[in-house]
């Protein structure tokens, strides 16, 4: 059995930082975050890539123990390329192929439909929807979205947000979506849309947790160098759900580190291009990196 | 004698934000920086008003114990007017009147050139060196800037850094004067200047502290209502250095207890238009928030 999944892309990334450039590095926001998901469990993963997807990336992640009986292969492989100025905040997308991206609509195996901790990145709230009405027991779903939804698809997406357990957004997502610049008042309207914890995250200023009446604020981890930061996000989330799969409760002590531990390994990630560090960093590098987080932080 | 004496503007305001607007409401950065150091310290205020400045802001402020030996009274009353938009994060200065402010050269008294803790809030810095060098024996002198200074007294403004304690600024202004988008490095840079502490302030994130290679990551308080943010700086910086004037220590654990203070005053401050909130609360509501602030970071 499968106990915890992740749907999202699987790609090709061409990357472009003030530090250097990246091309076909493999991304996506399944790659992202199943690499980080596996620290703490067994993922399965349900994408699409194509033909022309390296062979080589399939078989780290089975050396991994990523369990990709939910990986789909057919046509050609979704690309993105990616530019990030002298702030890197943002990406800048020069340019996208979806390809076989396009027409994937995610159908569980029976493995995969008892899976308890499931990971619903980022694309069409009704796909999402549509993976969720397959899931027979489903503990904790961790539901991700984007501007584009918000603006295009609020009513579907409202619908999702309401039957997952964790919904994750972006500061700019959250002022947009209930069209209000404070985002205490935001991470308490998203707790009434139905999810048992909304997370807010603020990139380099860390994440706020809310869950019934109380509020977390994680810091950032306070890098010196961020050569990267394409997939923090999804290691993030992958992180989160991959946490709660270990601990198998979704009280507000585990809430609080999985947010910590998503905030430490994202930090991993953004010091190098694509997942490189996710695919070299061992159990060790993040448990003293928590360590060194607690210090920061304690008063 | 007068151990802690705060340096600054004091004046009259008219602010209007998204959630009303005040006339004639007391403010500049000593106004601010005193009502928050005196739940720490009895502070010395050095700065001026006109004629014009009611007399029952100079009773309040005298009511709490703060000295004010150091206030000239003469000409016009310094005046800013201030709008707050939607997304609360910057002021647009609508108008200012320098009046007596601006032929204002701050000379210590006899009572105040043995003051060990020492704010320099915002002005130009030939002026704040000027200060710095009649104090006989400081132990730690806290300096604030601004962006105008870093783009049109750089010289001075170095000069100045070096001859600190503690250096506040902004994100926006470390960015600017290190000309780095990073923080961490921005911070590192602060400390090669010459002091002993760099703090930089981010606003409802919170702020970040550098001393020796330690970094301490605070985050913002999280307030559902900001009503008017005015102030939030000087009131961060005041509490700052109260507080190390109570303690009598630059450690480590005391820098940090300071930054959380000033965050936890700062947010009583947001709360309310100019100091309002500032002038109504009391140690204990102080020491609640720093409780429920311990309790929103712990994991």
């Amino acid at each position: 059995m499968v106990n915890c999944i992740i749907v999202g892309s699987m790609g090709l990334d061409r990357i472009e930082t003030p530090f250097g450039k990246v091309m076909d590095e493999p991304g996506g926001s399944a790659f992202y975050a199943s690499v980080a998901a596996r620290f703490f469990t067994k993922p399965g993963v349900v994408s699409i890539v194509g033909k022309d997807f390296p062979r080589q990336h399939q078989q780290f992640l089975e050396a991994k123990q990523i369990d990709l009986d939910g990986l789909k292969v057919e046509g050609r492989t979704f690309r993105w390329d990616g530019l990030y100025e002298y702030d890197m905040n943002d990406a800048k997308t020069l340019n996208v192929e979806l390809n076989s991206l396009a027409s994937f609509r995610p159908v569980l195996s029976e493995r995969y439909k008892d899976a308890e901790f499931v990971f619903l990145a980022n694309t069409h709230p009704q796909t999402q929807i549509d993976v969720m009405e397959q899931l027979r027991k489903p503990k904790a779903i961790v539901l991700d979205t984007m501007n584009y939804w918000i603006d295009n698809e609020r009513e579907a997406l409202m619908k999702a947000i309401g039957m997952c357990d964790v919904f994750v957004l972006n500061e700019g997502e959250a002022r947009m979506l209930f069209d209000n610049p404070n985002l205490v008042v935001c991470g308490r309207q998203g707790l009434k849309l139905g999810p048992k914890a909304v997370i807010i995250k603020k990139g380099e200023h860390g994440a706020l947790l809310f869950k019934d009446e109380h509020i977390f604020a994680s810091s950032g981890y306070p890098l010196e160098l961020v050569k990267d930061p394409t997939g923090c996000g999804d290691s993030f989330a992958g992180t989160l759900t991959g946490f709660l799969a270990s601990q198998d409760s979704m009280s507000l002590e585990n809430l609080k580190k999985a947010v910590v531990y998503g905030s430490v390994i994202a930090s991993f990630n953004a010091e190098d291009f694509g997942a490189n560090n996710l695919r070299k960093i061992k159990k060790l590098d993040i448990e003293e990196r928590m360590e060194f987080f607690r210090r920061l932080t304690e008063f």
